[in-house]
């Protein structure tokens, strides 16, 4: 069993952001696997196969990417952000768990990246400053009723909360629910952000009060941070505001 | 207004997971501010000077970097991981509001970086995988009971955690009363891994069942994680487990 398998965060999006340890993986590869947007910032290497496939297969690509690993290629499969945030690192390990007994012989490195969340954290100032959580809104894998208990203790407790997967085509309402929800815990004026392709070229950053938070403004590539009520946003003449948590932030809402 | 404040996280240890984005801010700056550490990973170089200051001493730090940056210096100021976690970030928007009002006039780039919970969980496999919080046990700037409070919330509602600053000379008990209220809301076999200088030459990790967790395996430079009751771990002949969260992770122990 000589082969071997990274599974690897590029980080946001721009390539400044994405480790060197990120790129020398992906130099070593014979075989990349993942969704076609992230193949595509991998830069092209005479002798190595892409293998491009859709969003939502995480588990076949990873027993894929296994399969080839256990073939005796150096395979890298591919996540944005941090791929063990929400990614393909847990698809992998769900595989080995329930896959060939050999896979577990083999030589799996994870290598962690810069995630969404604080990329876009960073833009904003400091939102995460404090404690925080960080919530899938899909109930492709979990009943939504999870989703609101999570929310609703997240809230309860002080936590910021990065909402990943916010909407999609299929899923159209969850993100308004959760809102909703979070309007009878936290105060109107709670700080959210939406923000689109950060670090990119299409970047896009708005905050409004959670009291007029609008769920339209999401779409798939979104990622959506709710202050708690410590959050503080510091207007600024002519320049977007900043938001930060104080390292206090001894409020809770319970 | 001409001067210019970078507050960067310089991941978590190796030079491999540090992003050229940090390692640009670095070469660009005229001052250094950090603890001594953190500023013993940035290069030398002519003519840029360096300021050390204590690892306790954030808020005063952050004011000297605002300072400076307001006499049209290029200052970076230093932390590692990610400095928006637990880190200088925080400070610097605190000092902001509360300081000059030329100060929001600045220009402030955080530059985020590859945080340790996430360089753990890599190293672990996928603890991660789904929901997650993050929650510093230190109660120099918030009261214990609110800690007890977010424990709890996290612990029902099957957040996986990832718990900073989980003790230090002055606070020796609080990772040990935390360890004591978690086995009453988690079975006894949760998962617990403590993780020190992760991605350094001295790293170390220990993966224990809660219900034996030891207080005394940590020190002032480990994280500790604690899966929910969801998390696996997947033994291997000869080499340390894998511990990874299934995306599905429906179990909450509410």
């Amino acid at each position: 069993m000589s082969g071997r398998l990274f599974v690897i965060g590029l980080g946001p999006g721009a390539a400044e952001m994405q480790t060197p340890q990120a790129t020398q993986a992906l130099a070593l590869a014979s075989d990349l696997l993942g969704y076609g947007p992230y193949l595509a910032r991998a830069p092209q290497q005479a002798g190595q196969i892409r293998h491009a496939s859709d969003n939502r297969e995480e588990l076949a690509r990873a027993r894929h990417g296994l399969c080839l690993a256990a073939s005796g290629k150096t395979v890298a499969l591919l996540s944005g952000g941090d791929a063990g945030v929400f990614g393909m690192a847990a698809a992998v390990f769900e595989a080995i768990e329930h896959g060939e007994p050999a896979w577990r012989a083999l030589e799996v490195e994870v290598v962690p990246g810069v995630s969404a969340m604080f990329a876009v954290a960073a833009r904003l100032g400091a939102p995460l400053g404090h404690d925080f959580c960080a919530i899938s809104l899909s109930d492709n894998l979990k009943p939504w009723a999870l989703v609101r208990q999570r929310l609703t203790a997240a809230a309860r407790a002080g936590f910021v909360m990065a909402l990943y997967n916010p909407l999609s085509r299929a899923r159209p309402w969850q993100l308004g629910d959760a809102f909703a929800l979070l309007r009878g815990l936290l105060p109107g004026d709670t700080q959210v952000a939406f923000a689109t392709a950060v670090s990119r070229a299409d970047e896009r950053i708005d905050i409004m009060d959670l009291a007029v938070a609008d769920p339209a403004r999401a779409d798939m590539r979104t990622l959506v941070l709710v202050g708690s009520a410590a959050t503080r946003r510091i207007d600024r003449p002519g320049q977007p505001p900043w938001l930060y948590t104080p390292r206090q932030a001894g409020e809770s809402a319970a």
